[in-house]
């Protein structure tokens, strides 16, 4: 399919239809619009020419055309637009993402490809650009700004500073600068934040925000550098001061738990701001077959009391406006035929789902399967690492032999602190204490020379075997959790094997493993089966690790690396501390046994 | 004034600021914010750095700063945008318009010199950008898209096309197409506006819309050939169908017995949208300065029952959105300093203007009068005639010297009609009915042989003199209106003379007369200078026609020039039929006298 603008002569056939000297390409009969504009619901025939929207019209006054869709009554939307997505978190190529997203009522989303960029720099990116087309979906790229989220503190695959973003943001495909998470480098002037920052507002493109925990001075200052949007609500308080502030909300589905107080602070302003989008950041595999992407939020802001019309408005025109993308999110003439037919605004279940004019989905299954971009190989083999051996997942202290020492340790999971304990030390072996487990990093982008990096963990418990993955934010380096150096071992090799996924390992077997032999982050099986490849997996991963519900296991994974948030992360360049932005000594203290 | 986007370097002192570790150049204490995003009246201290605002944060956070204004609990407000203006129609240069609509809180203007355009071609729309630079106003240029705009009725300086479009879409200064006003073009794929839209479309840049009287059909087909907003609303329910039709509305001023009833129908819809904008479009000198411009709007729509928030949300926020500036719009870190004080959300006295940064007002007078662009050379002597004798003002039927004639005429003015008349010629001579007077329409561009046009004007009563002007939209030809030739010669040559503007003669006197030096059009005197001067004209005119307000006969006067409308007007090239687009033979019968 071409997603790209009308031209003229398309243009002119149009007029003409819309006139009604020539037939409409389709006629959507007997629908009921949902105005986005006027917040009105009414009844009307919709004529399509090509890809756009040719006319808007009193049912019945037009029958010439070629093909007619008698919608009976049902609603009528424009295509939800996901201000801010990384497709690489559902583990499929764009293709297969597409496939779930557009049965969906998804027709555009923003893509920050991030993650591919962390693993492969610019050409990462290039891959996210170049296998999106051709899609049902119109897929906007974000031109990431944090490779790596936190320098000094890790390292990813590449390094991005102005030239890199100067050579994204050149590309049409690219509409703005990625989330801009080193807030810190903002904050304090780093030399490479204000390259980027620089070559942001000076291409006149979007720049996305990465607020987290920003409030007071800090939040003014993040605005003032001219970051002007944000997802990383933590809070209807927080939703509410960032609106104020005039950052443009894009609220994301992945934090259920707010959703309902921040409906109700949007329900008590005096106005309902069209500087409110709706995103999905991050949504696994199983996710977003069983419950859904964008139109799982939006029925969740619909069950806290949000008016569905309004909730829509967000994902559709709004969306548009904060894209600049005059062409999108409105059924009117003169835009590009992305529409979805609603059942109803109580179910929102997408009846069929049309994008630039076609009919693309029936019943939340699209019509085809989207083949790959041809010409584009999908980047594979990297996982830049040779099969480990168990004594690679012995943490030791270098020159203790038998003792004890004290160590700094991570305490906790999404929210880590910093703990300390002492530890025996037995054949220059760490042993790890009762109710500890071992996290283990390693570098796999072949950048440095991969020491291996250990922390004792706590407040995970004692991990029953390992858990393993190349997939861990936003570094990607090879993560690996467990107790037992043989299971890690297994678990690692396995990943190392196939380039790159999640495995599990329990007693010298392999419990699950589930392949992304693309970057080490997306699969090749159809989205069904890595679903429940995925599911199975995380299903698993409980008798590994008592964390409920199980999928917490891997957000909880990803918190624990995750430098440039607050508290203690360990990282292929070792256990850094978020608030010093420093690397960190373990080793508090040794005692070696007396001979 | 420089008025381009902040540095990087401003934006890292700003950071700073809003972090409390240096001064701001300006604190604004004790403000109430209206907060265009929620609504509601915040308690804020306002830091400002340089151009910037760079931080919005609790009253009495911070003292650092170089220069504080205290604002006692006054009301804090972005800065006002027009989103459509024509500047000519104030007959000031740009700095003197600046002068007049800074003081009451405009800072951003969108300016369609189309005026300027169809009078001196690419090189007048280069005269408004250039002559904009360096102003306490930012203007925004759109390229004319009409010149002229009626091709074929009609000749103007200039004849505008795909390449011309090209041309002024490439400079940074023009966000646009300008208001399409050849409507009949774009709906029946006349090559020029193919050529103009297709430009615009692939320019992605704004395409103003001028849809006046359109609907059903012929509205969706003007919005499927890329058009997307609209200022010709004609009353509330052409404003509702527009807005649901998806333009972006542009409310005027100059139609103020429309704003009850436009106001009623927002207020009675179920969301007020971001797409509703103000513009003020045509404001003469004097209403400029006695009434004001957008503010005078802002007024009226809240006096009709409008929130004030809301009004003020049109000209801020939602004109930026549409503008796609998310530099301008909103009291928020980050964005430009556009800013104004008022008094009260009932009075909307603006108090102070900040424009960039920078107090240029107090108490809607400017603190300096703002000094034309350096090195801009205006364009005078664009008056390409020689002196007029009196014979050139006497209507002659070709071959007949005495006898009688039918004769098509026009009727009634603003809204012109058919009609005809039979009239007695004697020695060659039409001798001009009672109850009729004469329009004389003349080429003044230097383009064609410039034969003088005549026709018969019914519904004027019988002009007592002579009243002329070189500026009657769109072709601003030289147009003069009366029964004696004397006086129409009078009249006529003062405006030769004086390089074009505006005169009245009666009884072989001059009454009046205001130069507009600058392309026939802009005065060089100061503002109240040329206010008192035109209102005097304008209260004179009272003498020659009964014409009551007397500021209507010059809106007439363009009514019945306007080509591009329905019904019958003279141009430079003859009668025309605004339905059939043809130049019509004024001559039906005629009868030689009996030798």
């Amino acid at each position: 399919m071409s997603l790209s603008t009308p031209a003229t002569s398309l243009r002119q056939r149009a007029i003409k239809a819309a006139l009604g000297t020539i037939p409409f390409d389709c006629l959507l009969r007997n629908a009921r619009v949902i105005d986005m504009v006027t917040g009105e619901i009414r009844d009307a025939d919709v004529g399509l020419t090509g890809s756009m929207i040719a006319s808007v019209h009193p049912c019945g006054k037009f029958t010439q055309t070629e093909n007619v869709d008698d919608l009976a009554g049902a609603l009528l939307s424009p295509g939800l637009i996901d201000t801010h997505v990384h497709i690489e978190s559902s583990h499929l190529p764009p293709e297969r993402y597409a496939e779930i997203v557009v049965a969906q009522g998804t027709t555009t989303v923003f893509w920050d490809p991030h993650e591919l960029a962390n693993v492969l720099g610019v050409e990462g990116v290039r891959y996210a650009v170049e296998s999106s087309r051709g899609l049902p979906l119109r897929v906007i790229c974000a031109a990431p700004s944090s490779v790596p989220s936190t320098p000094d503190l890790e390292m990813s695959g590449a390094d991005f500073a102005g030239q890199e973003m100067e050579t994204m943001l050149s590309w049409p495909e690219v509409a703005g600068v990625a989330e801009v998470m080193d807030m810190h480098g903002v904050l304090n002037g780093s030399e490479r934040m204000l390259e980027i920052l620089d070559a942001g507002l000076r291409s006149g493109k979007l720049i996305e925000g990465h607020a987290r925990g920003l409030k007071g001075a800090e939040l003014q200052a993040y605005l003032a550098a001219g970051v002007t949007s944000d997802h990383e609500l933590t809070s209807a308080e927080d939703a509410l001061d960032k609106l104020r502030a005039g950052l443009t909300l894009q609220i994301r589905g992945s934090h259920p738990y707010l959703l309902a107080d921040i409906v109700a602070a949007l329900n008590s302003l005096p106005h309902l701001s069209s500087q409110i989008t709706l995103c999905t950041d991050d949504v696994p595999p199983d996710h977003l077959i069983e419950k859904g992407g964008l139109i799982a939020l939006i029925k969740l802001l619909v069950s806290h009391g949000l008016r569905a019309e309004d909730a829509l408005r967000m994902a559709t025109l709004n969306a548009a406006l904060r894209m600049q993308r005059a062409d999108l999110g409105l059924v009117a003439a003169g835009r590009t035929a992305d529409l979805i037919i609603f059942d109803s605004l109580e179910t929102l279940n997408p009846l069929r789902v049309y994008v630039a004019g076609e009919c693309v989905s029936h019943n939340g299954k699209l019509l085809f399967s989207p083949k790959a971009a041809s010409g584009v190989v999908p980047p594979r083999d990297t996982m830049r690492l040779s099969p480990q051996v168990t004594s690679d997942f012995q943490l030791r202290i270098p020159g203790l032999k038998n003792g004890k020492a004290r160590l700094r340790n991570i305490k906790g999971a999404r929210f880590t602190q910093w703990s300390e304990v002492t530890v025996d030390v037995r054949d220059g072996i760490v042993q790890i204490p009762a109710g500890f487990s071992l996290i283990w990093v390693k570098h796999r982008h072949g950048r440095h020379d991969a020491t291996p990096r250990m922390a004792l963990l706590e407040g995970w418990g004692e991990l029953r075997g390992a858990i393993a993955t190349s997939y861990s934010h936003d570094s990607h380096n090879l993560v690996v959790l467990g107790r037992d150096p043989a299971d890690m071992m297994l678990a690692a090799n396995q990943l190392i094997a196939s380039g790159g996924g999640m495995a599990l390992s329990q007693n010298g077997t392999l419990l699950a493993n589930v392949a992304m032999p693309i970057a080490g982050m997306l699969s090749d099986l159809p989205a069904e089966n890595l679903a429940e490849q995925f599911k199975n997996l995380r299903e698993l991963s409980a008798e590994i690790a008592d964390w409920e519900p199980p999928y917490r296991v891997f957000k909880a994974i990803e918190g624990t690396c995750l430098a440039c948030n607050a508290g203690p992360h360990l990282t292929d360049l070792g256990l850094t501390d978020g608030e010093l932005r420093e690397i960190v000594d373990p080793i508090l203290e040794i005692w070696e046994d007396d001979a």
